[in-house]
């Protein structure tokens, strides 16, 4: 589930998406640590960091069962315009949704998305998008849910590269994610995005098992399925609404520990930034800003950036991130390559 | 939090709490696997289960990644009776509350619990219950709570063996859960207590780091203490009640894989078995049965043992047990020792 505030903004920037082209997902293998990376402070930083907190020699050492590393991840970890996944994936299984309960083909909004018409379905209402994430991503099964996303992540191509989502991955993050783990860290992911609709993925795509995805979550609902098959059915029901202070609450929740070192890029990640940073010893908060208009996106609307409604970066984030010396990684300049793809 | 349909018994058997002797807990230190247990089917069951899922060779050989066992705690691996080591850390905390909020010096349910008069306190009404968890468990950040929980149980004791809550660890099942760990499963304990609360001492006692403890869990409201002080407080809105249904629940939101082995103790760990064992593959659940009111408690009702209402083991639990081929646990014939104390 996203958040409330998102998902008007999301769905007005949403927009047909073509379905050309095919691509595996490259694993992030690199000789050298953050070979990505130009030379700079944002790498510079990183380097400085494991170093000082895995190096027993170190007065900044960290116990490794500390060593807990979160990582946002629509725009920070992979592309999220020109809206986000998941709200593509809700929008793109309505066919599929109503071919199961043909009752809903005349019944609004399901009717107004299947009818293809863009400028109506960017007048729905929130009301509308939350009946359409209901019906979505609630009723099934775990397994079943888990089964329909594998295969649309099969299949759907993002609008700009024709490749899948999960090819529209950050190199230079899968790497900074390699340089955590070997350094002893543990890495989660930490999303405002639907927490089983990530662990779908977050294994093949970014070497992060299933427990260690925190995201938002419903409840379940415990049942039999015939004679011994006992499974849990997605329900309606919020459980953790995982951006904000959500981000911290769910850290807690799931981890029950501070992280040491937290990756953002949108206000929605600053109470974790802050959770994580403001505290004894070595922290790191870094920030990923998108000001590359021609290799991905370029909004803002911090430092002149176009302004935008999905993953907002605004004047207050940027002077937070002043004042508590989080470190801005400007995929423009610190970012050799961005995708997996690129060569 | 503790399952409401368990508070009013557990209160009802609430007893005034002796203050003798001190011990630390002895680490399960074992040079043969299973040291402290009997020969016999339950024994044979666990090492035939290791067996078959981490021998390459073995045709229900379980990849690294997907050895999951989980363990419920009260009743399980220590000891539950006369009543829930929380509630009675909930009861013992009103005096400091008190003192920190004067003004509930004389309202209810607070004067009854000083008082100190059993027989008003065994009446206390399930809101009165529920008024007292509020005010011990929420309302603080978390570090505060951490250091209260510690502090308690560095001084509490338990009334008949008069040493600390956490001396009361069944040696076998530590036994288990090493074996369990040097197969490579990572072990979890699934509890109807607070996640909070075991996450105090699960390292130190069990071996198991925080974010390995399932427990029932309310909201946390993230806040600035101060400049610059980000902490989480503790609110009264229960995210997860971990019995029963919620086990499952709680597996999937904290875990997102089913478990290849449970164990339990009583009606409430019934799902978490059936969730776990009855599914393709290898898979192991066992009941500890508590017959043995020599050495710990004897209660059931099941198989003519005393009823109790803390920790009930019923008929339909023993029945659901033989149809579903989980083996149960004689803490009398299949235990050699009981506590890590014991010589």
């Amino acid at each position: 589930m996203l958040t409330r505030r998102d998902l008007m903004p999301a769905l007005a920037a949403a927009v047909a998406l073509g379905t050309v082209g095919a691509a595996r997902p490259s694993a992030a293998q690199t000789a050298r640590p953050l070979a990505s990376w130009n030379e700079g402070p944002a790498k510079q930083r990183l380097l400085d960091f494991i170093h000082a907190t895995t190096d027993r020699a170190s007065a900044q050492f960290v116990p490794p069962e500390g060593r807990i590393a979160t990582f946002d991840q629509d725009g920070t970890l992979w592309v999220e315009h020109p809206i986000y996944t998941q709200v593509v994936y809700c929008l793109e299984r309505v066919p599929a949704v109503v071919a199961k309960r043909p009752e809903l083909k005349q019944a609004e909004p399901f009717r107004t998305v299947l009818s293809g018409d863009r400028a109506a379905i960017a007048k729905l209402s929130l009301r509308d998008l939350e009946t359409i994430l209901a019906a979505t991503l609630t009723g099934m099964t775990i397994e079943a849910f888990q089964a329909e996303v594998a295969e649309w992540l099969a299949h759907a191509r993002h609008p700009r590269w024709g490749r899948p989502y999960t090819d529209l991955v950050y190199q230079p993050m899968l790497e900074v994610m390699e340089l955590f783990r070997a350094g002893g860290y543990r890495t989660y992911i930490v999303t405002g995005g639907g927490q089983d609709f990530v662990r779908v993925y977050s294994q093949r795509v970014y070497g992060i098992p299933p427990e260690q995805v925190v995201g938002s979550a419903g409840g379940t609902r415990f049942m039999m399925e015939g004679e011994g098959r006992p499974v849990l059915i997605k329900e309606p029901r919020l459980l953790l609404n995982d951006d904000h202070a959500g981000k911290p609450e769910g850290i807690h929740l799931i981890i029950g520990r501070r992280p040491r070192a937290a990756f953002g890029n949108s206000g929605g990640d600053q109470e974790m930034l802050e959770y994580t940073t403001l505290n004894a010893g070595a922290r790191l908060g870094m920030l990923v800003l998108h000001d590359d208009a021609m290799r991905e996106y370029a909004y803002g609307p911090a430092r002149g950036l176009p302004p935008t409604h999905v993953g907002t970066f605004g004047a207050a984030l940027d002077a937070e991130a002043t004042r508590r010396g989080w470190t801005i990684i400007s995929m423009k300049r610190d970012w050799r390559r961005i995708f997996p793809f690129d060569t």
